[in-house]
């Protein structure tokens, strides 16, 4: 059984995933792994991986587990967390610990095995948004999890470890300290100003326009004003919005859109970079509020993030964002 | 001129260094960068560094900037702050921004290319820790800074350009974040309970002993109870100081002695993996306190750290830290 445990100094929860563990000499060997040529997402190898728990088929191909699908949820081979039991919430002197309970699940976003996000018909891009959502509502219904949180990693150097174009979701008995922070920061600029502060940002940016990356009619992708990471940029809904799943399925159609163009921006800027991006929204006892904007972070892994980095939580980033917001807005597609 | 900017929302600094600016495509070239046969730090290349700050030399050797040296420190040649200037705090609106005003230094730990501190004299060991303080202390005098921040890339994919060993020092106007939070932490549980929170761990990972990875007379290596990263280890003072530059040299030889035995079981255990360390210490304005406790965080590179922990700060850990602790200590040297 996976464990969650708590930095008693900072707060910061772990998971100790021993399941996947590794023995020592185990890791090298992965330094240099090769993928393989057989892939468990591709249509056709339906039975290789455990059963789905969503997917998004042509009427007719009814058939779970069968092919016909456009989009495909499973539960991730090798979770970190695992779905049954129960928390078990105890102290060890110190420490506090609990059961590493949770879902790991992998969206798998087409059945073509060379497809990317940027390259997906533009409806495929809406069901991947819309997959998030559906998975997010199931899951809330399960009274253990405080959190879903929805990244993709894209590329081996950004940890991808299979190829076939997949997003991943973990829920969570615990709210990670990054949003909570960043929950914190909201309700403080709410408390004085009773403002949401992504909501000034928008508005003091657009007024601005040298960090704006492009807009469309609902969304805005925006370089931030103190990246961590060279063109870091946020997707945010224009409008007050504390939910992602609280979104409608014209918001999805727009985002769809705005991603695919930034999405091919950025390949054309750095050449098909890797890339990570995580959805940050409101936890489950706290959707609606007035305070939190959800939002999708984006960031092209470009350069190797150091020690410095690691232990002060302190970033040196070589690109300003307005050259970056610049560069990418000169892109003509 | 380098900027350091606040994100609004979490109050974590970041520099924008554009003086380390690259052009889009230039982040391609760096993937697949080779080092070059000359280096600056060998002995005899003295002239190629900015002037050296501070140098340990032999009797009679005393010419500065010359050979004969057996660590020197010299300002980065490509600097993420600017020495020169004023802070210059400024709004923007809702940000906040001051000149990246700060120093970025170099502690070349040995004038032979191929050392290692695994493989440096122990006498050499401990001058790389006199380096350290003497730096901080020598930097505390210019009031503009709050913090020294000393940190350690070790290979290629652990963030170090240069393959000759050595350490790097940035002096900044700003405590950064991580560092705070931990001071934060340790206040809440002094408040509490009037003790250090880490002389409280160390007190019963000694009772434990699962997560201790070594012990000298006066310093101790354990594995944390929720590393973030597999072999994470931290090594400590087994009693209570809070500032790193207040250690003796005493304290030094002794540390010098554990670390290197750490080293040489980390590259037993691991291949001779890359890494990083970091040292954390106490703020300048609070160096003398009874909650803060000075310490060195060591990790292996072993997984590649992808999106989820990026936005999230929650780590996946495949390694539990008992399991890593007793690896290390089983390893005979």
């Amino acid at each position: 059984m996976p464990e969650l445990r708590k930095d008693p100094i900072t707060g910061r929860w772990v998971i100790i995933s021993s399941e996947r563990g590794k023995r020592p000499n185990e890791f090298q060997d992965q330094r240099s792994k090769k993928r393989a040529g057989f892939c468990p997402f591709d249509e056709g190898n339906e039975r290789t991986t455990p059963n789905e728990v969503l997917a998004y088929r042509a009427e007719g191909a009814n058939c779970a587990n069968g092919p016909g699908w456009r989009l495909r949820v499973v539960p991730n081979k090798f979770p970190a967390l695992q779905i049954e039991g129960d928390l078990n919430k105890q102290g060890d002197g110190i420490y506090d610990k609990m059961n590493g309970i949770g879902a790991h699940e992998v969206i798998v976003e087409s059945p073509d095995h060379n497809a990317t996000l940027s390259n997906l018909p533009a409806k495929a891009m809406e069901e991947v948004f819309w997959a998030y959502r559906d998975r997010m509502e199931d899951l809330k219904k399960d009274t253990r999890f405080q959190y879903v949180l929805i990244f993709k990693n894209e590329g081996l150097s950004a940890g991808a470890t299979l190829e076939h174009s997949h997003s991943q979701l973990i829920a969570l008995p615990i709210v990670p300290i990054q949003v909570q922070e960043e929950l914190d920061g909201c309700k403080r600029h709410y408390n004085l100003k009773e403002r949401c502060i992504f909501c000034d940002i928008i508005r003091q940016e657009m007024q601005k326009g040298t960090r704006v990356v492009m807009e469309s009619q609902l969304f805005i992708a925006l370089a931030p004003f103190a990246p961590r990471f060279p063109f870091e940029t946020w997707i945010l809904p224009k409008k007050h919005i504390s939910c992602y799943a609280c979104s409608t399925n014209e918001d999805f159609k727009d985002l769809a859109d705005l991603m695919q163009n930034l999405l091919r921006k950025m390949d054309r800027a750095l050449s098909t970079p890797p890339y990570n991006y995580i959805v940050h929204t409101s936890p489950f006892k706290e959707e609606h509020n007035d305070y939190y904007h959800w939002h999708i972070e984006f960031m092209p892994k470009l350069t190797n993030v150091a020690g410095f980095e690691w232990g002060s939580g302190f970033y040196i980033n070589p690109t300003p964002p307005e050259e970056a917001a610049k560069f990418l807005r000169d892109i003509k597609l």
